[in-house]
């Protein structure tokens, strides 16, 4: 064997190498001989992988700081991770990319499932937003970024320094240019043939998300000729399809007056602003407002922040998307569609299924189930993960 | 209360009232008070169903031959059952398929989710194939066909008797012609861009099947330039979508040779014949030989026949599906796509990926998953009837 210049990481006995073979992509404190020297290693390390006989798996990169301690990047220990690597997997994911869409707007890399543990990059046409949430990353980020620019040829990639994450890897939240100048103003992005204004700078709250592009889409092809209510709008990811798709109205609620003043200018933009509107409130008492009112649409759609991020919130969030669905449904006219989405975690399908058709019933009416989405094919999953499917959208039609 | 022209069934004190009030669509006989008069129903006979404490709940077809012994078509007890009715619910499911059809090519009524339980009913344009698998139906048959034309204004109007379902019923399997003349020879119906030739009156094996029309979509997105295996064809659902993607070569390997023969008139009809070819055989025998051969895809497609059906052939079944996918998995490039499916009820998602991503992984390849879909939405569901969502196709990424 070749000695390597890496330090080593070595399994327990009793840890699931096999699964590790098969393709499971994380090692967690547990599984791990942890001794003072590997404990001691820069978070963000590489490091060999080696089975309790030995004999090595591939490499990881190492984190002692946190739960997940070591995340599988290469199975061949002979392969440099330099530019060139980082040019290969970038390469291979923008082939599917470039096959699926038309324009250079996507989620690039999906972390794992793009075999780029932690990192998840998202570009805007001549912009890349690069959230590196693991340690590696952040030592990495040089031939990273060139090897961004070199396969895509941007002229700008912003750092995004806000993932939830990092502070579990022990990473800072700044955010920084890694290339070109950021822009000052939110740029247009095209989507389902509707605008998009997305601030890239100014966090989350009124960034862009390409995971619902496909739900979108589904719900345009049911919204021509339709007034069309999008709760939780953010800058109007489904009211802003709806009216590409044909909408006679669409009226967009959120709790952010940022999020809402970018969906009016995304309808300004493709020339829909006759037929927009926004109403800023918390989306509870909106929809209550509406039910006392006694305005009815077509298609009403429910998009809401994570009720059930995790296990320990699991019942609460069940309840709340129950009673979404109960005060959601009235509002849909007979014959018209509801649409509810989760992006939690610890909510499964079959769970949130179930939460939704409950309130449905107990706003006494019925509905059948035309269609169950998921994020779109630029946000691939590992198998191994599956609770990293956390995105469903359910489309009734009552 | 008015004196009601039909007989009654009367729930056990046991039973789940509250379940069939919030929507659920069948009764089975272990709930239902039966005496001798109601056991000797006419299979079909429309009754009132009641509670246990006599309150009506809806109008239900009765069948005292069938463990569904009741099955809900009406909530509202004083409406009549008559052509009128008919006319109404298939309007409603006619709207939906207009909204997301371009073409009068789709699942007309899918049953339950329709609102007319046990009726299949699938349009090829300008012909209607009617499958009433529930006996009410079969007395009612002479209204239905009228409405359907009514509704729809077609010229051709067939009974398909070849349900499984059927017979649990009590009814035969004799196909009639209901209205104008059975056509002579497969009829061309387009969908995603292809053509497929349809023998309406030779059966399930030479017939057309809408439910797997979003998943051939997906395909031919990710078959522009591709050579596409497609195997258990059928007459050529995924191989002919992907040639009107822009596949360079499909090959369709299936084990009837009609379904191939219909598949090259499809092919034939769009032009395609040039990039088109049929392999007749055992799918795992051609499989194996194409392994032995060194052959290579860009993307493989396997739509068997339900490999699990029902609980009992559930483990059966999860074993050959996961040795389908070890043995396409090989056959795929790398960064190429596979493409599984299954139409077993008693395989469920999370049980289906796992023999699937297993089966991947034992061919010593890894993928991710980059779409899973179900049904299109002319096959909508009961929520209620959460096993009808039978139709699953995982796409992963090798």
């Amino acid at each position: 064997m070749i000695a390597s210049p890496f330090p080593v990481l070595r399994l327990k006995p009793k840890a699931n190498a096999r699964a590790i073979r098969h393709g499971a992509p994380w090692v967690y404190d547990n599984e791990l001989v942890l001794d003072r020297r590997s404990k001691s290693l820069v978070p963000g390390t590489i490091a060999v992988l080696e089975d309790a006989e030995r004999r090595p798996m591939g490499l990881v990169a190492a984190n002692p700081l946190s739960r997940i301690t070591a995340r599988m990047i290469e199975r061949d220990v002979s392969v440099e991770i330099d530019q060139a690597w980082f040019e290969r997997k970038i390469t291979r994911a923008l082939e599917l990319r470039t096959r699926l869409f038309d324009q250079p707007n996507y989620r690039l890399i999906h972390a794992e499932a793009d075999g780029l543990p932690g990192l998840v990059v998202d570009r805007f046409g001549d912009a890349l937003v690069v959230q590196p949430n693991a340690a590696w990353l952040e030592l990495l980020l040089e031939p990273l970024s060139a090897a961004l620019q070199q396969v895509t040829g941007v002229s700008t990639i912003l750092k995004n320094a806000a993932g939830r994450t990092r502070s579990l890897e022990g990473l800072d939240d700044k955010n920084t240019v890694l290339l070109g100048d950021a822009p000052d103003a939110p740029i247009m992005v095209s989507m389902n043939g509707a605008s998009y204004a997305a601030d890239l700078t100014g966090g989350q709250k009124t960034g862009l998300f390409y995971d619902q592009r496909p739900n979108h889409a589904f719900a345009a092809r049911l919204s021509e000729g339709a007034d069309v209510l999008d709760v939780f709008s953010h800058v109007g990811g489904f009211g802003l399809a709806a009216l590409a798709g044909g909408a006679t109205s669409a009226l967009c609620v959120d709790g952010s007056a940022p999020a809402l003043a970018l969906a009016e200018q995304g309808a300004a933009e493709a020339g829909f602003s006759d037929r927009f509107a926004t109403r800023k409130g918390d989306a509870f008492d909106v929809l209550e407002a509406l039910g006392q009112e006694g305005a009815q649409f077509d298609v009403v759609i429910c998009d809401p922040p994570a009720f059930a991020p995790g296990k320990a919130k699991l019942e609460v969030g069940l309840r709340a998307y129950e009673r979404l669905a109960k005060m959601a449904a009235p509002l849909v006219k007979e014959g018209g569609y509801l649409v509810l989405c989760s992006c939690s975690h610890a909510a499964d399908l079959g769970k949130f299924r179930f939460a939704c058709t409950r309130g449905i019933g107990r706003a006494e009416r019925a509905g059948s189930l035309i269609h169950t989405g998921f994020a779109g094919p630029d946000h691939p999953l590992m198998p191994q993960l599956a609770e990293s499917g956390y995105l469903k959208a359910l489309f009734y039609r009552l």
